[in-house]
């Protein structure tokens, strides 16, 4: 987005992750990005329970991940509350533009990852919103849908990400190094190898 | 939908509203109701401003109804937030029905009372979980959406509610009582008119 020429804000949710350190993570970012404001929101999903992200239930590790099965990390309704939460944002900024990162290709077992979600999204944002009813209505962007692991890798890169200061593991250490195991650090390094790359949060 | 042989859940959210006495109100509904439980869950959106529910922006007043202005107690993407939640913990439940109490009749300025709005988001609920992807999906009830102020009165009424514990201001004074002129009193003054029936509140 900020290639395409985009001001653009970042909205982090502390929603009881026990990878809450990936907070450290998008400050970091935000700060490299340049964004114009970075919000930090808490919602605390673990009152609900239901997914091994935000319980004690053991995240699940050196798992197949061609399967259809939803794994236990799905926390149900994450991603519609962050776009609403981003939603009610863009609408008080005159925002017409909501970015999520979501990524339907490598991996399809979170429902609220995949395109009809985004689309459904779309469609509720028009209606449930005063730009909405002013006909003016928003779009929401997930430029990394489509794309396998090592094309985002690629595309990070040939934009000027600079991954050491990345997080993606679901259950780190407490010293904040990722566990190597969970689908999460599987698919990132089969996405860095992928693109023959070697992965600087590795050797920090 | 306690009359309707429902066993029934209670979801509270503390969002930063200048009105957060309607915490105890709803507490004492729930327990009047025998809710199985009553969640409640803090999400603060008063840290994204845009309304004067939650900022020190001053609640209209004496304000004539009969207008479709937006007004500015309308809080950006509020019942998507309050839906959204709902989802997830409806999911982890296995309950199949949310109920969300929205009104478009009496007035129809908040976007996200309409029943398109509703619509848009069973939709949603459908694509954006477990459950949708496995074909059961949800049902969101809006059952007040279509009465008047007063037939909600007489309905609560014939059903055994009792308004005195309820609470309904937007800018209460510090010790919780209803101010009387703001859009909410107006329409609860008005409906209880209608009815020909006392509003036990005024009387506490």
């Amino acid at each position: 987005m900020r290639a395409a020429g985009y001001r653009f804000s970042a909205l982090t949710v502390r929603y009881g992750q026990r990878h809450v350190c990936e907070l450290e993570a998008a400050r970091a970012v935000a700060k490299a990005l340049g964004v114009a404001r970075h919000v930090e929101i808490d919602v605390d999903l673990s009152v609900f329970g239901g997914s091994s992200l935000t319980s004690a239930a053991p995240v699940p590790k050196d798992r197949p991940l061609d399967t259809s099965e939803i794994p236990s990390t799905y926390v149900p309704a994450r991603n519609p509350v962050f776009l609403s939460l981003a939603l009610g944002w863009a609408e008080v900024l005159s925002a017409r533009d909501i970015v999520i990162g979501v990524n339907a290709l490598d991996y399809s077992g979170y429902p609220d990852c995949r395109p009809e979600f985004v689309v459904a999204f779309e469609r509720l944002a028009a209606l449930a919103t005063a730009k909405g009813v002013q006909g003016t209505g928003f779009r929401i962007h997930a430029p990394l849908m489509q794309l396998g692991k090592a094309d985002i890798i690629r595309k990070g890169l040939a934009l000027g990400v600079d991954y050491g200061i990345t997080h993606s593991c679901y259950d780190p250490g407490p010293d904040g190094r990722p566990c190597g195991r969970c689908d999460s650090c599987v698919l990132r390094a089969a996405g860095f190898a992928q693109a023959n790359v070697s992965d600087p949060v590795l050797s920090r």
